[in-house]
Parts: C-alpha cells; sequence; structure tokens
C-alpha cells in the first residue's frame, strides 16, 4: 500500500503564488538541500507564519552558539523521540546522520538516546531535554546544576532551553496539520 | 518568608545596557502595560532571540486572526494549565480577565477548564489544546474532524495549532529559566 | 457567556427545611465568614453525611495541631492542585491569601508550588502531600525520613497525612458532584 | 523471613490507656469480629481523629444506603486495588468475601475487576470508582449519566461517590503510616 | 452472580482430541497438580505453540538456577501485579504461598510488594522486575549495579531478567485470551 | 565519538565454544543473513534458553500463520516502538523494509505507526498491538471484538497476540541485558 504523499492535512499553496521573498527562499532550499522541506510548504498557508518560523528557527539551529550545531541537532531529535514526532524524526535523524557521519547515532537519537555512547556534557544535555519535554513542571534548579555540573555554561543553557522549546512547538505543529517529511530524507546520509 | 523575586535563574540585563529597538518595546510596554514583561526581560539575555521570540508572539496572539484575542489567551492558558507554568498561568491568566471581563473565567482557565460553561466551538477548541499538549502523537483526523464539527474552518485550525505549539514553547522557556511573573499581574482585574 | 452558578449537580436541600443544627451552622457561617460555603451546601443532600464531614474538617484543620493552619491549607491547595480540583483550589487557595497575607503565595500553591520560596520544613511538607496524593503505593520509609529529616516529629507527620488523605476525599466528592465554589472567593484577599 | 507485625510506623497507644469509649468500641470488634481492625489502633495516636473516622466509617460503610453493603465493599476494594493499598485490600477484600459467599469475588475486585461477571449497574459503579480514584479531574457530565443509564438513583450517586472519596482518604493514611492489617484477615471466608 | 468459568476467549479443544504427548502432560499435571492448568488449554488452541510455552517455562521455572524456586515465583507475581493479569496472579500467588509456605507473603507479592519484610536480595530483584516491567526503557547500567551490589552474578541477573521478559509475555497472553483461572488455586495454601 | 560494540552487558560466549547445535544455527545465519543476529549471542550465555527461544521465535514468525510475515514484523516493531526497544527496532525495523521493499514503511512502524498507510485490517492489528503492550490490563472483549470487525479470525487473534507478547519479552531480555544490534541492519534495504 503506498505510503502517504500529502505535505499537510490543510492546503499547502502552490509556490508560484506566494510573495517573491518564500519563493527565493524555496530557491536557495532546492539549491542547497535539492529540496524544499515539507515543514515549510505547510506553514506557506499563512506566509507571515511562515517568516517567522523560519527567522526563529534560522538563529536557533544555523546561527551562533557554543553548542555545535550538531548538539543542536540531537536535541532537536531527542525532543522528537519524546513526543513521537514523525516530521521531525525523518528530518532532522538526517541531520544527525549527516552532521555526524554517524548513521547510527541518527538512529539512536530517534529510537532511544540512552542507548549511545555519549560524553557527560552530551548524555547531560539530552537528559535535560526528556525532562523539559516530557515532564516539565519538574524542572527546577538540581536541573540547571547538573548542566552546569557537566560544563554547560549560561549561554550554554540558554540555548540548549530554546532549542527543546522550539521542537516543542515545531512536534505540535506537525502532529496537529500532520505534516508528511519529503521522502528524500530517508535513503540520505545511510 | 517574601516569595521570589527574580525574573530569570540566568542573569538579566540591565535595560540601558540593551539595543535601542529593544529600549523602545521595554518603553512602550511601560507606556501600554504599567510594566515590562518578565518574559522580555529573560529573554533579553539573547537579544536577537528575544526580537524573534517578539515578533513571532504579536503575530500569533494580536494579529489578525479568526479567533478572537480572547480565544487565544483562553487556549494560552490551557495549555499553561495542562503544563502547569507558573509564568505563563499567572500572565496570560490576567489576559483572560481583562479581555473577557470575567475574573472566574480566568481561574477556571488555569485551574480546570472543564467546570467552565463554554461554546461547542470553544470547548473543542480548549480539548484540542490539551491534547495537543498533553498526548500530541494521539492526535489524528478525528481530532481535527472534531474541530470542524464544531464549526472551525482551516484558517482556524491553523491558528489554534500555532497558539497551542507556541506556549509548549514558552512554557518550557519559562521552566527551564524559573521565569517569575510581574506581580502586577495578580492584582490586575480581579 | 456567564459561568455556571450550580452548586451541585445532584439537588440543593432548601436551607428552611434542613435540621436546626444545620441551619445554625449556615448562620455562624454567615456571621463569621459571609457566605455559606457550597461544599456544605452540596453535602446536605445527607445531612448525616455533611455532620460527619465537618467534623472531620473542624477538627483537622482548625483543631490543635503542630501545623499552623496556614500550613495545614497550603498542603489542602496543593493537593487539590495535584487533582485539579476547582472548588478546593478556590475556597483553599483563598484561604492560603487570607491567612499569610500573601496573595501570590496562594496562587504559587495552587499552580505549581515548586517555584515559591518555602522553608525547607514546608518544602518537605509539600513534596509529601503531592507524591502521597499522586503516586501513594510509592510512599514509604523514606519519604517518612525525610519529613524526620525536616524537623516534623511523629504528630506532626500524623496531622500532614491526615490533611493530605482528607483532601483527596473531598477533592473526588467535589468532581462527583461537579461542585461549583461561591463566588466570593474570588475576590477576597487578593 | 517472617513478614512485618507492626500495626504503624507511628506509635500505637496501648489500649488500656485510652479513653474508655474507645475502650468500648474495642471490646465491641472483639465480641463482634474477633479483632481489634488495625487501623483503629493506628488511628488511636490520635483518639478524637479516630473518633471522627470511625463515625464517618460506620454512616458510610454500615448505615442505610441503597447500595448494599456487599457494593459499598467491592467499591472500597476497586479503589483500593487502583491506588494498591495492601491494608484495605486484605481488610476490605475479606469483607467481600464475607458478604458475597464469593472468594473469588473478592480476589477479583482486589486483582483486576474487570475479568469479574458483573451486572451493568456494578460495572458502571466500580468503572465510575476507578476513574474518580485514578483520573478524578476528567469525571464530568457523562460519568454521572453513565451511572444514570445503569439505574443509580440522585442518592446512590452520592453514597457512590462518598465511598470512592472515603477510601482515597483511607488508603493514604494507610500508606503514609505503613499500616499492617490484622493477619486474621488472610484466612477468613477463604 | 456465579463468576465466569471459562478457560479463554477462544475456543479450547477438547483434551481427548490433542496428540498424545499433550495429553500426556495434562495427565502428568493431574496426578502432581490434581488440575491442568487452564493456561495449557487455552494454549492447546495453538499444539506447537503450547509445546514450545512448556518447554520454555520449564526451563525457566523449574530448571537449574541459583534464583530459587521460590525466588522465581515471587518475580512472577510482583510482574504480574504490576501488570495486574488475573490469571498470573492466582495461579502464580498460589505458587509462592506453597513454596513458601507463608499466606501472607503470596498477598504482598500480588498486591504491593512494597510492604514485605524482604532480604535487600529480594527487594533489589523485585525492584527490577518492576521497572523492567513498567518503564523498560529506563533500565541501565545503574539497575543492574544495583543487582549486583545486592549480591546477584551475571547467571543470576540473565535469569532474573528472563523471569520478568515471560511474565510480560504470559500475562499478555493472559489478557489477549482472557484466560481465567482454575478455581482451585483460590483456596490452596491459604 | 564511536558508538557501542558490545553485544550484551554480561559475558558473550566465544561461538567456538558453544555445542554444535547452535554453531550450525550461527552458520546457517551467516548463510542467510551474512550475520548471526547479536540477539543469539546475547542469550548464547544460556545455551538451553537460546534453544527454547529460538523455538518459540521460528514457529511464531517464521511458521505458518494467517498473518503474513510483513504483518508480523510490522506488529514486532511497533511493539519495540511502544517500549523503545532499540535492538528490536533495529533488527525488525530492517525485517519491516525487506519483506516491504517499502523503507518508509519501516521508519513509520518504528516511529509512529499512526502516521502509515494502512489497511483497516493492519490498523486494527497495530491499535490492539500498543494497547496490549501500554495498557494490557486495560484489553477487554470490545478490543478482540474490533479485531474481528476488521476481519481477524480466532486463529489471526491468537497469532497476533502471541507476536505482541513475545515482543514483550525479547524487549524486555534486550533492556536488561543493553543488546547491541548488529551494525550491518542499519544500512540493509534502504
Amino acid at each position: 500500500m503506498p505510503q502517504p504523499d500529502h505535505i499537510s492535512a490543510l492546503p499547502v499553496p502552490e509556490p508560484a503564488r506566494l510573495d517573491a521573498d518564500i519563493q527565493a527562499v524555496y530557491q536557495k532550499c532546492m539549491e542547497k538541500l535539492g529540496l524544499v522541506p515539507n515543514v515549510l510548504r505547510a506553514y506557506s498557508f499563512h506566509p507571515q507564519k511562515l517568516r517567522n518560523f523560519m527567522t526563529m528557527y534560522n538563529e536557533l539551529m544555523l546561527g551562533d552558539s557554543k553548542l555545535s550545531k550538531l548538539e543542536r541537532e540531537m536535541v532537536a531529535v531527542v525532543v522528537s523521540s519524546a513526543n513521537r514526532c514523525y516530521y521531525c524524526l525523518v528530518a532532522h535523524g538526517q541531520a544527525v546522520r549527516r552532521l555526524s557521519g554517524d548513521a547510527e547515532l541518527g538512529e539512536m537519537m530517534a529510537l532511544n538516546y540512552r542507548v549511545a555512547t555519549l560524553s557527560p556534557r552530551q548524555r547531560a544535555m539530552l537528559d535535560f531535554a526528556w525532562k523539559l519535554t516530557v515532564t516539565p513542571h519538574q524542572v527546577e534548579e538540581p536541573d540547571r546544576a547538573a548542566l552546569r555540573a557537566a560544563g554547560l555554561d549560561d549561554a550554554e543553557i540558554f540555548d540548549l532551553a530554546d532549542v527543546v522549546a522550539f521542537f516543542n512547538l515545531s512536534n505540535r505543529m506537525a502532529f496537529a496539520l500532520d505534516m508528511m517529511p519529503n521522502r528524500e530524507y530517508h535513503r540520505l546520509d545511510r
């Protein structure tokens, strides 16, 4: 039985009918990634919200930070694993594979990060990400202290929290709209 | 024992040392609200992320939408109730009181929305908000169908999902940074 | 939309038709509190059970104990927060505000006690109350030891357990009967 | 390894040092049951609270009600099963065996009531008891409607709620004080 | 109301129509136990699967192991308690009573093992069994270390894991087929 | 950081020191699969238990059944997804890819089966598998009725239950022993 090929449960605008700035983004995605991530197309239902989402995302995942891009992607996948978000696990699992050159690491982040061999810093980050996702009201000072004990400074704690928080947003948009990831992700960087 | 008066568990920059655009926002807040919401001051730890957060927030909560501002605030509070986020319950609980002129409604949204007298449309929105927050991986087509049956169209479903998703982000930032709300909220619109 | 003004999902007897001793209690409530708490009116469906409930309540919350009245009310609210009981959160949240003179403390107990500044003794009591409410079968000797380490003696442990247990009873009666609190509570002691 | 023979984790007063009315109760228990239930001895730590507990219990479990005594005991055991309360499962499991003359029924109530052959009325009562115990905040009008559809009237709903609520109290006292049931229960009515 | 006397929700073959080897097993059960355990009769729906189940069971529960037969039965009952499996609680609860000569110990294992007086080794085994049953994905090296600290060696850890795993299988077969235990178990070894 | 390359947290016997029948199995695996599944090597810690495990597995997953081999593997992966078992997700996820020729289907089963396009029969089977894994005590006659309504007969229900039960066993052995899957699985059938 063929798997679903919709992008969103809501209507998805034709790219040609979108504003020039968004078309330019799509074109840049095609050039750099070979695809336009379906999350962008699903969000283009409301172009201004797409712009805001991309601005936040770009700063968060691609901007300057003492968290490496790989670390940020690992956190993104662990949050998405806790929430069981298919879209983000597929798209960001591929990012972990690409950035780490380690296909197994991507699988571990998606399926159960506890089996991975991690540095104490990474493990502390991912434990914090899991807890802040699953039982946020139980996050208190000892949880921040555990991050500090693993070497994270204030700026790193801020950026970690921000990635966790953001993927709790984007996971829920993906569920609410039944977003399906681009099929290309599956075969990349295996 | 005096209650905590910190704004964040991380350092909070002096307003005077922030960029002019952010100082201008603070000033506008003082004029309109009589206070600078502590979430802004906590986020000013990373000024660019503050800007992105505000841009997204303003579109989401104050921009055009077929969801009324009160409905959006009700959703914000119900998400924060599910997550037990003190900051957002205090700040947005006040917003529900102010916009509805109904102090009890604010309390009901914060404590247990199921006791409130709600229209079928409102009840459907809040049930969706609760489920998307607490068990997002169980949100499927029947959940969207329930919204449609209650009269929501595609644009309203998008905006509803967006508010739910956003407060799942902001609740987690509040927990991660132990943000405390401005004390003024407590006494307003009772 | 006006909020619900019923007292109970079951019929509520007219005060004038109740026995004299209960009418006398109602009158005393009017004199002291300016209202007859709706929980009494809801329970008057079965007058003898109302009497037993009041006798237990009065000993528990107003009788001699090394737990202060404020401490007992804080515990009552934290139990009700764990259970999300609107009636008890509104009625006993007001009691915390009144006894502490601290409106924020009442909000913190109702919304998430972990954000409050508490003495180690108070924190230990509230942690015990939460656990005994949410996962009672996991309460074991180390939990009593934690209370003792925070300075509670046997009599205090007994009284603490008793308050936690009682509000697990009264929360459930409130849910089962859909009891609504007197509206006056909302505005008192803000 | 011999099993525990304590009555409570807190001190238990010598019967001879208790007030005459409580000694009289103990004597009556010996005459009728052949034992003094350990819950009474544990509660005698605070004699007035023992009196209030007994008064409430006697009305609830032994007083007039359209719920039969067996039905009330079945509800008591199902609540205690949800909470995994050893004391109440042993003591009230025996009561179900005695009142029903059906040892298996007692085991089913204690271990998993869903396997028992029950009338629709009984099943509705026990489903309500389970839900009000485990997820009280989700009890709403449809839950009361299900009871009514199974034939319960207002008075029966009140009494059912009261039994569920009371055992949520007594289970928690048993956990908090680590009460152990009298060994005699184990062998009775098998 | 008479309790259910079915063996399985699926058809149960007449013993006389089963292969000779299975009939021989039934006969041996009658001789040794005075009954044919209903789990065997339910499984005889698929004779080869019954054979495999018995082979695994016999090695696991009756074969050589440094875990005593009583310890294995205690683990079986605690797993079944976590899962609330009526069949296995009744059948293996009786086994604990028989092997220990302690009827209370059987009840404790079935209702809440935390109340029992246990050696540190037993407590560690049962804590591991509970966790591996309820939150298997959280079992990590510290959990094995706790077993080692309580004196278990590699072979004992293997056998413990195997018993826990097996009863997570058999509990689920019992639920899926609604298996009812032989009534004789209830009265044995009280 | 290189990922773990252990097979089990317990010692793993050298193949050359195992009995001839097990060595023959290993050789057959090498011929057919190009690898000896690590689960066999981990289980060879106790050779007789390995034999029993393989006998059960072969009947269950490879024997005659009206459930196709693909359906059985889909069930295996969904159970392992509910339990978050890395070993089984990797090994049986590959089996779904191989048997279906659909790499995305394997990912969907592992990450969140609810996003897949499934026949009503498949969806019913996977919903049953999830529920029997996560809340087995809530499986009752309506759950079997849903399978029958989707076209499953008694034999299919038996075999479905058996696969669900078995992977609840094998997932727990994998967690208890920290089994790591053969790395070859990751790259196969992408």
